[in-house]
């Protein structure tokens, strides 16, 4: 199993964004829903072995955090609008601390980026980071974990969070990818690898 | 130089279709946009050595070919919805078979696919194809050309016709990926090589 997670900053946790404006009213939100793109799309498919989660910081209830996975979702489309609207909904959705389900394959809580983190800690962890070592030279074990912060990256105090536990920084060269295209080379990568 | 040719079966020739619904009216047009995007966007930049040429084959007026050019497009955001924005006016400026300029960095023409190829047949052409031979044994030489299919593949006639210049089908394995996809793995792999 294979799992992505987001942290945006700025991707609101009200429903009442317009789809019409993904990247202004949605504090980036079009990005975010090319994540979920990227994670779980494949030519007439969907990764059946992948899950993304995406924790949204942005105004006016942070955190929320929603799963797409791979194994179970259904009537999602892979456009940024279609993607949205199952956001829309999710957000609606996140009551408490646990897991909510919002359709099949799609769950939606309260819980913090740690909180996910927490969560997936028995799996290894790789942040992507512009420091980190090049993916050619890193051996990536079983049931990765791969840990991305949006357009302004993951903050500070997170990523010394995630240090507490069994981590990797991952490069993927000189280039500074969109999130999105980070997802798609990872996948690209562990396909070829078989991991 | 980097270009990528992408042959859009349905991509629609008016520019009356809905921005609200891109997948349905726009014939897949969330699809093309979602090319340019994995194209020409870096973090907080535009690739500068890429032109992406789309080639409309959808209703009711086909063909249509447009391009954005990396080095000179501005005002454009990375979503779809404003890309597709762009292409509905470039759509209402492609008159004849000249080029036409839209805006900085966006030309429009009544060009066939057979007419970009023959524009750019002086570089080496690389077709992505299932059965082509694996990316990681092919040596991609200077100013490439990738041509792509979209959903449905690129049809027979139109890689019969790609033959009779300097070509190679180039394949990225046992998955089939999205066509946005297989130009951000593109991008990368050319970023690796310095190409």
């Amino acid at each position: 199993m294979r799992n992505f997670v987001i942290f945006s900053r700025k991707g609101v946790t009200s429903p009442d964004f317009s789809l019409n404006d993904l990247p202004g009213s949605g504090g980036r939100m079009d990005l975010v829903c090319r994540c979920v793109n990227s994670a779980l799309w494949i030519s007439h498919g969907i990764r059946t072995d992948t899950n993304i989660y995406i924790v949204l910081n942005g105004p006016p209830d942070p955190p929320i955090t929603i799963v797409f996975k791979g194994d179970s979702i259904k009537r999602v489309s892979p456009d940024e609008r279609n993607i949205a609207s199952w956001i829309k909904k999710a957000i609606a959705f996140a009551k408490g601390k646990e897991w909510t389900k919002v359709q099949n394959g799609i769950l939606s809580s309260k819980k913090s980026f740690q909180d996910v983190i927490r969560e997936l800690k028995d799996n290894p962890i790789y942040v992507l980071h512009e420091n980190g070592k090049f993916l050619d030279e890193i051996e990536i074990k079983k049931n990765p974990v791969f840990v991305l912060g949006d357009h302004i990256g993951l903050p500070k105090k997170e990523e010394l969070f995630v240090k507490r536990f069994n981590y990797e920084r991952i490069s993927l060269g000189k280039t500074s990818y969109l999130a999105s295209h980070c997802i798609t080379i990872m996948n690209y990568e562990m396909d070829k690898r078989r991991i």
